[in-house]
C-alpha cells in the first residue's frame, strides 16, 4: 500500500494575526509513476470538490499507487470563510475584487529562455526536472520579493509550487447553477473521454491567470519551441484540467462518489492506479472550442425564471428565460422572453432570479461537436 | 368590472439623491366589500411573491370585485437591489443589519387608550373607522418627527399606512430553501384551510416587528379589551398572514399561478371574489403553535449536505444532515451526522453548504397536528 | 507582583471546520480585592480597545494588583475578520444581521425569583456568590440546549460567563467617526468622573441586549428588590460601562496609552491598583440622560460633508452638514444644508459621505449638563 | 456666455427593472476651441470629484468658454449605491469583482489598421475626425453585440463614447487615505505642472483598462505610427489624466473649490478658458515613472497604525507602520514595526486598521524627482 502523509500549509494570516492554513494529503506510492496534484475550492463557494477529494482519499487508502498523489481540499481558507448574507462570497477577494483563480504565474520569456538552454541530447526526464526546478525558483523569487505580494497571488503561487511538480493537475470547481463540464487543453483532447463528464471545453494556448493554464501553457510552449528547435516530437505528458463538478453552494456525497470514480478512471488510464473496473463510461460527450463557449448577458434588469436547464438544448429563437417587470404587471409588457441567439446547449446559468442589466445569464455551448 | 389604478409611492432616496419608489396597483370594485392588501418582497431576495402578484393582477383584471384590492409588488426598492456576490442581500439593511420586516409599529398603550374611548353603543363600523384613523395619524406623526427616521422603519411605516386600512393583509415572503408555509394568528385558525398551503404556524398575540403582527396585534387586543369591557363578542373580521411561497432567489411562473389561485380561493371565501370554482384543495394541512416551530443550530462549522428535504418527516435520531471536516478526510471523523432531536417535519433549511457554528440549519415543525 | 495567566477560549468554528478562539489574559493579584473584566472589539471594526488593552497589560505587568483583572482583547474572532471592500463589516453577523452586542442574557423573572430566596440575615458576600453561581448556571443551561444556539448569542453568553464574575466590567468600543464617550448606569454616575472621558451617557435600568446592561441590570434590579424587601440600602458595588474610544477603523498607540491611564485611574479609585499619580484629570465632563442622546437621520440621500466635528457645539439652526445633489449642480438646489434641530453637541457622525435617506447622520447630546 | 445643456444618460437597469442614469452637463462655448471631458466617481466611494464638478459648473456658468466642456459627475449609478456596512463598496461590481475602471476599450490592431489608411497629405484635423468616427463606431459595434455585454463594460464603453470626442479627458478619483496625485502620460509631462497637484505619476504607453489609458494609448500609438510612416512630428494635442483628489469616503467643499481652480488653471493654459488669474501655483511637484510607484504589501495580518502620513517622506529603515498582535500582548512581540524598504514618499495607505497578510498597506513614490 501507499503511504499517506498529512500536513498543513500556512498560506496567509487573518486580521486577528492568526495563521490560515490548507490541509495537504500526500499519497506516496510503493512503485514509481506519475505525480498527480488535485485541489478544490480555490473559489470558496465551490465546495463539491472537497467531497470528491474525501471519496478519493477514502478509496486511495486501500489501493496500490504508482507515483504520487497530492490532494489539497479547501485550498483557500480565506475565500471559504467570507459570508455575505447566507451565501459564501468566495469567488474574489472582498477587499479588492481579485478573482482567487487569476493570480497564478506564467512568463513566456522565461519559457523561451529556458528552451534555448536545452541541448539536442538532453533527455526528456532531465528537461522536465530542470524546467521544474527553474520554474519553482522563479515562483520562490516572486514569493520572496521585498515589497511583499497580494493575498490572492501569494496563495496562488504557493499552490502553484506544489502543482508544478505534477504531471497531472486537476483543479476542482463548480459553476453557479451548472451541469458538469471540464476544461481540457486542445493537445490533451483524447484525455477528455477518460472522465465521465458530458461537456468539454477545449482550451487554446492562452494564459489568463488560472491554474490549469499556468500548468499547461509553459509545457505546451516549451514543447513547441523544442520541437521547432530539434524538429522532433517531444511529449512531456503533462496535462492540466479544470473540472466543474455541478453547482456551487451545495454538496452531495453520492454525486461526489461518482465524481471520484471518474477521476480514478482517468488516473487508471494514466497508470497511476491499476483496476480493470475503472474504465470510462460509454456516454455522449459534447465539446466546444473555447471561443464557442459563449456568455449571454441580460439586456434588462428584473426578475428572471431560467426556463432552459443546464445540459438542455435550445434551438435558435427558443425561450431561454422570462423576465418580469414589476412596473408593468397589468400590461402585455409584464414579461419579456429572452431567446436563444443560435442553437445552443446551456451549461450553466446565474444563480439568482434578480439580475441587473449586464448579468451573465447563461454560458452556452455553440457550434459544439461530439467527441 | 373593477377599476385598476396604478401609482408609484416614493419611499426613500438613494446615495445618488434619486427617489426610490414602489409600484402600487389598486383594484376598486363596483360593489362594496372588504379591503385587501397584498405586498411582496419586503425581503429583497424573496421574489416569488412578485410572480404571484403578477398572476393575481392578470386574473383580477377580468373578474368582478367586491371591495378593494391593493397589490404592492417589490415593496422594498432598496433591499431588492443589494447584490453581494451573485445573490441578493435582501434580508437586512447592509448598513446596520436592520431586518426589513421588523420596523412596523405597534403600541399597546395606544390600543388601551383607544379602547377606553369606545362606548357601549358604538357600532363596529364606527370603531373600525375611528381606530384606523387614529392609528394612521400615529403612524404619520412618527413619519413626521423632527429628527427623522431610519430607512427601514420609514419604509415599514409607509407600507403600514396602506395596510392598516385593509381587512385582509397578506405579506408574501420566501424561506431560504423552503416548502410552502403560512403564519396565521391563532384566532384566524379556520382561515388557514382556505389557502392551498400544507404547513401552518399559529401565532400568539405577540409583537416582534413584522407586518402581520403589526396588523393583527392591535385588532386582537382591541377586541379582547372591548369584549372584557362590554362582556360581548365583537369580531372585527381583520386577519393578517405571512405566506412563505417556497424558496428565495428563484421564481417560477407556473408555481406562481398555483399560489395566485390559492389566494383567490381565500378571497372568494371572504366574499371579495365570486367563483364556484375557487374552493380550497382537499389536502393535508399540518399546523404547529409558534413555540413548537423550532430552529436547529449547527454546533460545528463545515460543509453540509442537507439530507432531509423541506416537507419531509424525520423520526427522532434520523440523520438530518452530514457535515464534512476537511482536516480529517482520512479518518472516521471525516463526516459527522446531525440527528433529529425529536420527531419533526423540516420546513426549510439554510441555503448554503458552508456553515459556521451557530448557523440556523433547519426550521422544523415539532408536536404538529393536522388541521 | 501579580501572576499573569494566558489562555485561549474557543468560541466558534468557521466554515473550514476550524476552531476560532479569543485570547484571555488574567492577572491574579497577591492581595484580595475586586474582580475586573475588560473586553474589546466585540464589534470587529472597533479596534482601538485592543491597543488600550495592550498598554494595560504592559503596565499591569509591573504593578501590584488587589483582586483580579481579566482582559479579553479582540473578543470576536468572527467579526474581526469580515472584510467587505477595504473596511471591516464588524458590527453584525453578515449572515443574518444580528448585532454582535445584542445577544447577552437578562431575565427579569430569574432575578425576581432569586430575590425571593434571600433572607434578611444573608450577607452581601453570600448573596453575590449565590447570585453569580445561579446566573452562570442559567447561562450554561442556555449554552447547552439541545437545539443549539446562534453564533452571536453563543459568543455573547460565553463572554458573559466570564464577565458576570466581575465587580467592574468595561466593554471597549469605538463610534463611527467619534469623540470619546462613555455609557454609565445612572446609579454609578459618580464613577463617570473617575475616567478621563469628556462625554457621559447615563443609562436607565433597561435591557436591550448589550454587555453593560446585561451586567448592571440584574444587580440593579436585585438591589432594588432587596432594598424594598428589607427596607435597607444594600450596595453590591458592581458597575459596568461601555467606553467608546474614538473612531472605528483606526488605531493610535499614543491615544491608547492615554486611554489605558484613564482606566487605571478608575481602577485605582476602586482600590484594584495603588498609585498616587493615578488621579482623574481635571476636565469638563458633559452628561446626558440616554433619552436626550438623540439620533439625527438624513431625510435625503446624497453626498454629505459633515461640517460639525465630533465634540463640537451647534446652536439650534446652525449648519451641521451640507448635502450635494448631483442632478442639480447648475442650480441653487445643488446643495442643501442640514440644520441643528436644537442646541446640541455632536458626539459622532456617519463614517461615509454617501448616504441614503434614513441614515444615522449624527448622534448628539441635547439637554446635557456638566458633571 | 456659453450655453449649458443638461441631459441624463441611461447606462443600466437595476433588479427592479428601473433605468439607472448619469447626469451630463454640457457647456457649449460661443467660440471654437478644444473639447474637454471630465467625469467623476466611476469608483462609487470616490466622491470628492462630484464636489469638484459642482464648483466647476458654478464657476463656468459665468465664464466665456472656447470649445466645449462636458461634465459627468457621479458617472457610476450602480457603484455609488452599493453599501456594505456603513461604507460604499464602489470599487468593483459586487457580483463578479470587476473593477469599474478596467472595462474601457483599446485595440492596438485597430489603431494600426487605421494608421495605414492615413495618407501623407491628410490634415491633422481630418485624421482626428476620421479616427474618432471609426473608434466610436467600434465602440458602438461592441455595445450592440447580440450576446450582450457585462454591466461594467457597457457603462465604460458608453462613457468612452463621450470621452473619445474630447481633446482633454480628466477622470476624477480618490485614493483610500491619500494625498493628491495625478497620472500623466509621459508625452504630456509638461502639462503636469499646470495642475496644482504635488505628486505626479508618469504613465507609459500601456493599456490596462482605465479611461485615461483608453484615451491616450490610441492617440499616442497613432502618432508614433504616423510619425514613423511620414517621418514627421504630428501632435494631436490630446491628453488624458486621472486625478486623485485626496481620500475616498469624505467630501470637502472648500478643498473642492481649490481642486476646481486647479483644473480651470489647466483649462486656461489649454486656451479653453481665458483668465489672467488662473496660473499654476508655484509649488514643488514630485514625479515618478509608473514602475517606481510601488505597492508595499503587509506580510502579516493584524491591527495597524499607519505612522507615515500620505505626503510624508521616510528614509530607508524608518518605521512606516506598527502592527499589533493580540496573542502576544504580554511579550516583546506584541508589536512589529514595518520599515521602509528604501527612501520613499507615502502617497496613500489602506483605509482600515485591520489587515490580512497581503494587503496593500502603502503606495509610495521611490526614485522620484522634482518636476
Amino acid at each position: 500500500m501507499s503511504t499517506l502523509i498529512k500536513q498543513h500549509l500556512v498560506v496567509a494570516q487573518n486580521a486577528s494575526g492568526r495563521n490560515m492554513n490548507v490541509p495537504l494529503y500526500r499519497f506516496v506510492g510503493e512503485k514509481p509513476g506519475p505525480k498527480v496534484y488535485i485541489q478544490s475550492s480555490i473559489h470558496g463557494a465551490e465546495v463539491q470538490g472537497n467531497v470528491v477529494i474525501y471519496h478519493l482519499i477514502q478509496k486511495l487508502k486501500s489501493m496500490p499507487i504508482c507515483g504520487e498523489v497530492i490532494l489539497v481540499p479547501n485550498c483557500n481558507p480565506v475565500g471559504t470563510n467570507i459570508k455575505a448574507g447566507e451565501y459564501t462570497l468566495g469567488r474574489f477577494d472582498p477587499v479588492n475584487g481579485t478573482n482567487w483563480n487569476r493570480g497564478y504565474h506564467f512568463d513566456q520569456a522565461f519559457v523561451e529562455e529556458f528552451a534555448s538552454s536545452v541541448t539536442t541530447s538532453e533527455s526528456i526526464k532531465s528537461i522536465k526536472t530542470r524546467f521544474r526546478t527553474a520554474m519553482k525558483k522563479q515562483l520562490q523569487d516572486k514569493l520572496n520579493q521585498d515589497w511583499g505580494l497580494g493575498l490572492a497571488q501569494r496563495l496562488n503561487l504557493m499552490l502553484q509550487q506544489l502543482a508544478f511538480d505534477a504531471d497531472y493537475v486537476l483543479d476542482l470547481h463548480n459553476g453557479p447553477v451548472s451541469t458538469r463540464h471540464i476544461y481540457v487543453p486542445e493537445y490533451a483532447q483524447e484525455s477528455a473521454s477518460l472522465f465521465n463528464i458530458p461537456h468539454v471545453i477545449l482550451m487554446p494556448k492562452v494564459f489568463s491567470g488560472a491554474l490549469d493554464e499556468a500548468t499547461f501553457c509553459p509545457w505546451w510552449i516549451l514543447k513547441e519551441l523544442l520541437n521547432q528547435q530539434f524538429s522532433k516530437m517531444i511529449d512531456f505528458e503533462v496535462e492540466a484540467f479544470t473540472l466543474e463538478m455541478g453547482s456551487q453552494e451545495v454538496i452531495s456525497f453520492s454525486e461526489g462518489e461518482f465524481d471520484a470514480t471518474s477521476i480514478m478512471t482517468f488516473l487508471t488510464a494514466k497508470k497511476v492506479l491499476k483496476s480493470e473496473k475503472l474504465v470510462p463510461i460509454n456516454m455522449p460527450r459534447k465539446a466546444v472550442k473555447l471561443k464557442n463557449y459563449k456568455v449571454l448577458y441580460s439586456k434588462q434588469g428584473g426578475i428572471v425564471e431560467y426556463m432552459l436547464k443546464p445540459g438542455e438544448f435550445a434551438a435558435k429563437g427558443d425561450v431561454l428565460a422570462r423576465v418580469l417587470n414589476v412596473d408593468n404587471l397589468d400590461t402585455n409588457e409584464a414579461t419579456t422572453d429572452i431567446l436563444a441567439p443560435c442553437d445552443l446547449v446551456a451549461i450553466l446559468h446565474f444563480p439568482s432570479a434578480s439580475v441587473l442589466s449586464g448579468t451573465q445569464l447563461y454560458k452556452c455551448f455553440t457550434h459544439y461537436f461530439e467527441l
